[in-house]
This record gives structure tokens, C-alpha cells and sequence, in this order.
């Protein structure tokens, strides 16, 4: 697969925050660059008031770390880098040390396509501690935002309940990859094809498309923009019948569609792109059927997300396929994940000393350690995720804690039930030890993760919150660092 | 300057929607794809609910048009595609002669960094309409989201009132080139830096940042990792002071900034990244202040954007700077600008056909013909836009009208009155004519420009519109052509 590596030429090294190079400076020149560490990365609170989160980004991380070696343009740029008094920022030694570095980290992480829950690590690092900080905001990035647009997308597919969702969100996306990764996240979320036609080529994904208002435009009446359409495009034709009165539009539509017919080929659909597609969907179909196109479907674009689409299935709309943009690739309710990614170990000696940042909110205090995700499945149905620390002799018998409130608990075995460890390796010590799947794997992992999910977790409004917890020991020693860190306040 | 070229490698002439392509194809096989013709780039409301819109962006265009070309890959990919029933979608001539196109419209723009409004033409594009329509959907991705972050950025440096403003959006930003884009759109709106180092790298952007909460989780106590960073970076110390606790946190910065003094170093600032930072910063000031340490700078985060902002210095918060990331750089509260980009005249034989595309709302239908926004001045402040067509003779006493209540009507004069037409010759038959500005100037243009509109239409709550007409001659073709499209249904 081809991935920043076709969309950018040059070096993606320097895809960082500054912070991260100063304190990757500090940490040199503290003689604490080689440190091992963990980092994790996760988030607090699956987006737009949903009860589960898509995992997606992995590919273009694996990517990235990959390629991740500074070149001379990278190094001749943090030279020239100064403080606020104008003195030089880096000595060149530390310059010397960044363009000898090597990626050498042990990545862990979920595959793409698995549903994920908050608080769960996505991705683990482990390694020099320079090397697992400066990684920090590209992995972000890619992830963050993939994760999201997966996310609306399955939320997107779910309201369709099977039907064809096509994604055309690249006049509003934000930013050229904007575009690009959101038809990638958008497909393995579950849409059916993109109108991204290099989205297509660097991906695979399926393209569609047909016409747009200013084709309807250039002629001197609609019947004569479509009979043209029909004339180039005979096997092509799904006709927008918005651009003056939907309704002529459709009539019109099915005049042409009679000459299609009369020549062997079929009218495949007509499009609506404004006004109440709930009313105007069921007069064009009635219309479509009076003249025997009950095979044309009706495609509906504006402004569609999951709730209008939920809304207009409810509303018995004759919409048989869903066009989506600006609302799935902005992620326009919640146009951010707001994963973070924190030190949660590093080692002395030979002895790891586990890590929390405090905060006045529960939920925003990061799990300590080394942790993986074991999740319990019964009948191919997942019943709770388990976040435990890989260093801990956890036994079969499990009491997992609720993170947030810690009255909450549940009895869980490893013995009589079926699991699963959701992180996996895919570097060891900086090399490639993972073979990434192909999107349309990926893309088919997400409807199998969602079918194992119970449909009061599924749900828009009033869902239930699917089981996640501490494994007691982890739980411990995360209350007890707590305790602590507040005391010597 | 060094754009798309530089973030991206291979070709970006694919970077359309297949509808672009299916259209072309349709325009070739009819005998149109030449017809001279205008689209015309613009939005119908301004965002965020405020007065006015920078505009950004072109530097992007001008790149990628300036390397339009279909290149083998992209030609060999087209040929792959195919209809729903498997026959090819197009004929090898077409891709012949895709591969030898060149592009030779002419463009006229409005420079970046200029104050917009709503249906001003950003963009118009005059020329063989097959290639009009081909750059479409590149043109409204890196316009609208540019020109939403550099509005946003401006509403963000407004209400920080002439104080810096960081912008660290990497992170959260949607995709690689979505933290890019946007940390050019955010600088050239007002910020002050980003810390993003491959965009100051492209770009010539300032970059700033020093440390995360991981540094200080890297030591056993929060004052050994101030002293340690002090030691690493004498003259880089701006301690985040919240890992733990703010107030411990601002003593323990005070302790190494008297270390940092008695070294002949100073303690540059302090950042706080949660809590309540109204109280917050005002503690943390009368303890900097009390062990002298007046200069020493007061940065806040955590979700800012221009209200949050405008009511830390309604509250008289001690900040001094601001630092913006997520809700900046995804413009979070509207994260999509909802430009478009309309057919407006078709060239037959010699004779101009002036098109619009009717809809039930008056806002939504363009304006047709070959626009240009005059723009009129009084002491230096805008006063009023008019657009007009560049084929009227529209003498120089002027009446505007309105384009949604036409009985708005204003009088104005080019001859008494200082004007500029906004519009300026960018590509002629496809060659670039227009010398780019270097991002420093645009957004010194940006503080010009606002600097020029009345507080009335800055402000963020209870503002007024800014005066935007039609010529009078525009409003009665546009008039004439919806009355005759609307009996024609």
C-alpha cells in the first residue's frame, strides 16, 4: 500500500511540535534521551455522543515510522532555529545525534477497523524515551482524525441499514489529506464508494459520480442537458432534477429515460439535492413507477448525516442511496477526537516506575503502566474490555474497576470465557513485524465488530455505556499513585 | 514559495470528483469541452455567525494549477474505470486527449488575505468550460478550508486584542495537510507562531513551544524537572505548571526562575493548560510578581477559541498569551465554510448566455455573468462592495440593490469616491501574471483590512451587516433570468 509515502515527497520528520524537539534536546542533554519509556495513546469520550469509536490511521503511522530518519533539509532547518534573545536553540551535536537516529521502538497497537472504547490504548510505545516524544504529534494527527471520520462513517451506514452510502466530501474538507484520508476512514467506516477520484487511485477505493448543476446549466433547457448526458454517458446515467423544479426534473429525467430504454440501456438512478428530500423522494418515485423505472433508484444529498438519515428512514423516504460530504468529513457535530497521548512508565535500572498526570476531572487522570486490552466475548457478542498491565500475573479470575466510578465492578474469567488481546505488535525494536491487511479487509472488520456489538451500545440516544475497567491490580496502583501524588502536593 | 509542490509528490491532477470527470467526458463527446465559459468561487454566509471572512488560499491554487497536468499514472488510472455494468467509463481518445491538455483559462482572484462577504466572487475562471469544470473541487477544497482558519485566526487575534497567539493545532487538525494548511491560514489570520515545524519549515512561519507534562512525569518531582530543562534550555523557559497542581506548579517554576536569574537567565513564562484560568492566572501573577518576576509571561490553553477568550479578558484573567490549537484549527464551532462554485455564463457563437441555478431560497441563487466586486472607500474605512458585471456599462453613479431584499437599495458613486476593484488578473490563457506576496505581507494586509472595517461588523454578537449590492444592471438580468426560469418549470 502507498500511503504518505505517494501523497508527500518530501521528509515527514520534521511533522512535529517544537515542544517536542526541545524537550527531545532536554532530554539529550540530560543524558536522558535513551531512557525506556511507554507512551499511550487514547482518548477520553467516543465522539459525537456515541457509544463506541473505529480504530483507524494505523497504516498511515506504520507509514510514517517507517520512513522516519531526518534528512539534511530536516537538520539544515532545526539549525537556523533560535530562541527568543536569538540565540541558537540546538547545539550541532544534538543536530549530529537526530540525523543518526534510528527508529528503534516497540510500537504495539489495535488494528484498524476494531471498535475501541475510551480509555483504551490504541497505540503503546516502548523505547528511548526521545524517540517515543518526538512520534507524539504525527501519530496524533493520523490517528485522531481517521478514528473520527471511521467513526461518523459506521454511525453514517448504520442509519442506512445496508444501503449504498457515497462519500463526496472533497470540496469542504479541510486541507488536501483532509480530503484524502477522509475518503480512506470514510470507506473502511463503511461507505460504499468516494467521489475522490485520487482518493481512488491511491487507495482502491470504489469512485462514483455523474453530473453536477452547471452540466444542466450549460444548455438551454434541462430535457436537453440530460438527452446530451444520456448521449455521452449511455451506461453512466444518474441524473441530478434539482437544478430548477425537482419534480419537471423527474418527468424530464424519465423522458430521456424512455430513449435510454428504447436503446437497450437503463435510467440508473436520478438525484436530489435540496429541498424536502422526505416529500419530493416519494413523488419522484411515484412518478419513476408510473412510467415502469422501478428499477431506478433515487439518490438524496444535503447536508445528510446519521440523524437526517435516521429521520428521513423514519419519514418512509423513497431514498435508496445516501450521498454524504461536508458532514462526514469534517465531522461537523465534533470535528475532533481529542486522543492524547501520555507517559505511563519509564524505567530506572532495571525497575519501571509508573507514571500519571493528576487532574481535578476523574476521567482525565491517564492508566499508569504497561497496559494491552483483553476483551471477553460470549456467543460472538463482546461483553467487556478488561485494560490490564502486561507486567502483572493477573491469574484467570478477574474484578475489573470502573475507571471513573470505582463502585462499579465486575466479576470476569479468562477461564470459561472466550478473549481476545486487542493490541498487537507492529514494530519490535523499530522493525516491521505486522502485515497490514487491505482496506477492503479492514473495511469488512468494521461491520463484523459492529455485528458483535449489542444494539442498546449501537443506538443514537440513550444508549447503554459498554463495559470497560481497570483490572484490579492495575486499579490499585493507579489509586495509589494518586493518593500519593496529591499528598506530596 | 514552495506549496503543494513541496508537501506533495506525485500529481495532484486527480485530486477531483469523478462527477468533474464524467462531465468532461460528456462536454468532449458533445463538441463543448471548448466553449468558453465562467464559473465564479463564493459562499453565502459568512462563519462562525460573524461579520466578515478573510480570504486565503490562493497561493495553494496558484500552485496547483500552475502543474495541471494528467500524468501517465493519472491517464492510466482513468482508463481503469468502469461503469456499474462493467463496460469502460471512457473512450482512449478522450484520455488522449486529457493527457495533452494544457491548462490555458484565465483566473482572476481576490488576494489573499483581503476582507470578503458573502456572494462576492473569490475566484473567477473564464475559459474552455471542460477545464473550468475539471479544477473545481480542488479550488473550493484549499479555498474554503484556508479562508475558514484565517477567519477564524482573526476573530481569535481580535479578541486576544493585539496579544500573541500560538497556534498549536497539529494534534487535533483533520489529516497531514489539515495541520499544514492550517497552520499557514492561522498565521496569515493573526497568530503569532505555530508549533508546527514542518510548516515553519514550508512556509517561513515562527515556530515556539517547550515542554508537556510528560517532561515533568519523566522526574520524580515537578521541581527537578523545571531545574533540568532550565539546565538543558537556560534560554528557553516557559514551565507548563499544571501537571499536578497549578499553585505548587507556579512556585516551583518561581524557585527555578530565581536560579535562572542568579544565572543572568530569565524565567520567559509559565503555562497553564486547565482549570479555571481566570482564577488561576491571577494567583499565579501575584506570586510571579511577588518574588519579582513582573516580565515573566502568563501563557494559557485549553480549548480556546475567540469567545472563550473574550471572556478571560472580561474577567480581567492575567494572560498574556494565548495558545489555540483544536478549536482553531478545525474551527471547531463550523467546521466547514460552505463555499461553491457556480456556472454563470456560457459563450455561444459571440454571444455571452448568462446563467443562474434556481432554488426556493433567494440566497442560493448565483449571480450570473462576469463579475468583479468594486469596493467603495471613505477616509479609509470600506464603506460598501458592489458587484458588478465587466461587460455593463455601468457608468460611474451607481445603484445597489440588495440580493436578498431587493427594496434595500443604496446609492454610490465611483466619481466621488475612492473605490478598488477586488478582483485581480492572476493566470492570463494560462499563464500566471500575478506575483504572490510573501506570507508576511498577506497577513500584515489581514490587520490593514480589519483595521478598515467599522467595530460594528467585527464585533461578535448584535453586529452589523456589512453593505454588499448588486448594480443595478446585474440585479435586472439576474431578475429577468429567475422570472424567466421560474415560468419556463
Amino acid at each position: 500500500m502507498k500511503l504518505t509515502q505517494d501523497i508527500y515527497s518530501g521528509s515527514l520528520s520534521l511533522l512535529t511540535d517544537l515542544y517536542q524537539l526541545t524537550m527531545a534536546y532536554a532530554y539529550w542533554k540530560e543524558g536522558l534521551a535513551e531512557k525506556e519509556s511507554v507512551f499511550n495513546l487514547f482518548f477520553r469520550e467516543n465522539p459525537f455522543g456515541g457509544g463506541y469509536t473505529i480504530c483507524c490511521g494505523l497504516s498511515y503511522v506504520i507509514d510514517f515510522l517507517g520512513k522516519l530518519k531526518f534528512t539534511t533539509e530536516d537538520l539544515d532547518f532545526i539549525k537556523t532555529l533560535q530562541n527568543q534573545d536569538g540565540s541558537t536553540m540546538f547545539e550541532d551535536a544534538f543536530i549530529d545525534y537526530l540525523g543518526n537516529m534510528e527508529f528503534c521502538c516497540s510500537l504495539d497497537a489495535i488494528p484498524e477497523g476494531k471498535v475501541v472504547f475510551p480509555h483504551e490504548p490504541l497505540i503503546r510505545v516502548q523505547g528511548p524515551i526521545i524517540q517515543g516524544q518526538l512520534i507524539e504529534s504525527a501519530l496524533l494527527n493520523m490517528i485522531n482524525y481517521q478514528s473520527l471520520v471511521a467513526t461518523k462513517a459506521a454511525r453514517i451506514s448504520e442509519a442506512a441499514k445496508g444501503e449504498q452510502v457515497l462519500e463526496f466530501g472533497l470540496r469542504r474538507a479541510q486541507g488536501i489529506d483532509g480530503a484524502i484520508s477522509a475518503s480512506r476512514a470514510a470507506y473502511i467506516g463503511g461507505c460504499t464508494s468516494t467521489s475522490n477520484v485520487l482518493a481512488g487511485r491511491l487507495f482502491g477505493i470504489p469512485v462514483s459520480g455523474t453530473h453536477a448543476h452547471s452540466w444542466v446549466m450549460t444548455f438551454d433547457s434541462e430535457l436537453e442537458a440530460f438527452s446530451s448526458y444520456a448521449n455521452a454517458l449511455p451506461d453512466n446515467c444518474v441524473f441530478l432534477i434539482d437544478t430548477y423544479d425537482t419534480l419537471q426534473g423527474a418527468r424530464n429525467a424519465i423522458e430521456v429515460g424512455k430513449s435510454l430504454r428504447a436503446r437497450g440501456k437503463s435510467l440508473i438512478g436520478v438525484r436530489i439535492d435540496s429541498g424536502d428530500l422526505a416529500y419530493l423522494s416519494s413523488k419522484v418515485r411515484e412518478l419513476l413507477d408510473q412510467h415502469g423505472f422501478h428499477k431506478t433508484k433515487i439518490v438524496a444529498s444535503n447536508n445528510l448525516d446519521e440523524n437526517i438519515i435516521a429521520s428521513l428512514k423514519e419519514q418512509d423516504a423513497a431514498i435508496d442511496v445516501w450521498g454524504v460530504g461536508t458532514k462526514l468529513v469534517t465531522a461537523f457535530d465534533q470535528p475532533a477526537l481529542g486522543g492524547v497521548y501520555k507517559l505511563s512508565a519509564i524505567k530506572h535500572g532495571d525497575t519501571w516506575h509508573y507514571k500519571i498526570k493528576l487532574s481535578e476531572q476523574a476521567k482525565k487522570v491517564n492508566n499508569p503502566g504497561i497496559p494491552q486490552v483483553r476483551r471477553f466475548l460470549s456467543n460472538g457478542s463482546f461483553i467487556a474490555d478488561m485494560i490490564y498491565d502486561i507486567n502483572s500475573n493477573i491469574g484467570t479470575d478477574h474484578l475489573m474497576v470502573d475507571p471513573i466510578d470505582h463502585t462499579r465492578r465486575k466479576k470476569i474469567s479468562s477461564k470459561n470465557m472466550e478473549y481476545e488481546d486487542l493490541l498487537v505488535p507492529i514494530f519490535d525494536s523499530g522493525k516491521l513485524v505486522y502485515k497490514d491487511p487491505d482496506i477492503h479487509s479492514i473495511r469488512k472488520r468494521v461491520r463484523n465488530e459492529l455485528s458483535c456489538l449489542d444494539k442498546s451500545i449501537k443506538r443514537f440516544v440513550n444508549l447503554h455505556d459498554y463495559a470497560v475497567g481497570l483490572e484490579k491490580s492495575l486499579f490499585e496502583k493507579k489509586m495509589a499513585l494518586t493518593l500519593n501524588l496529591r499528598k506530596i502536593k
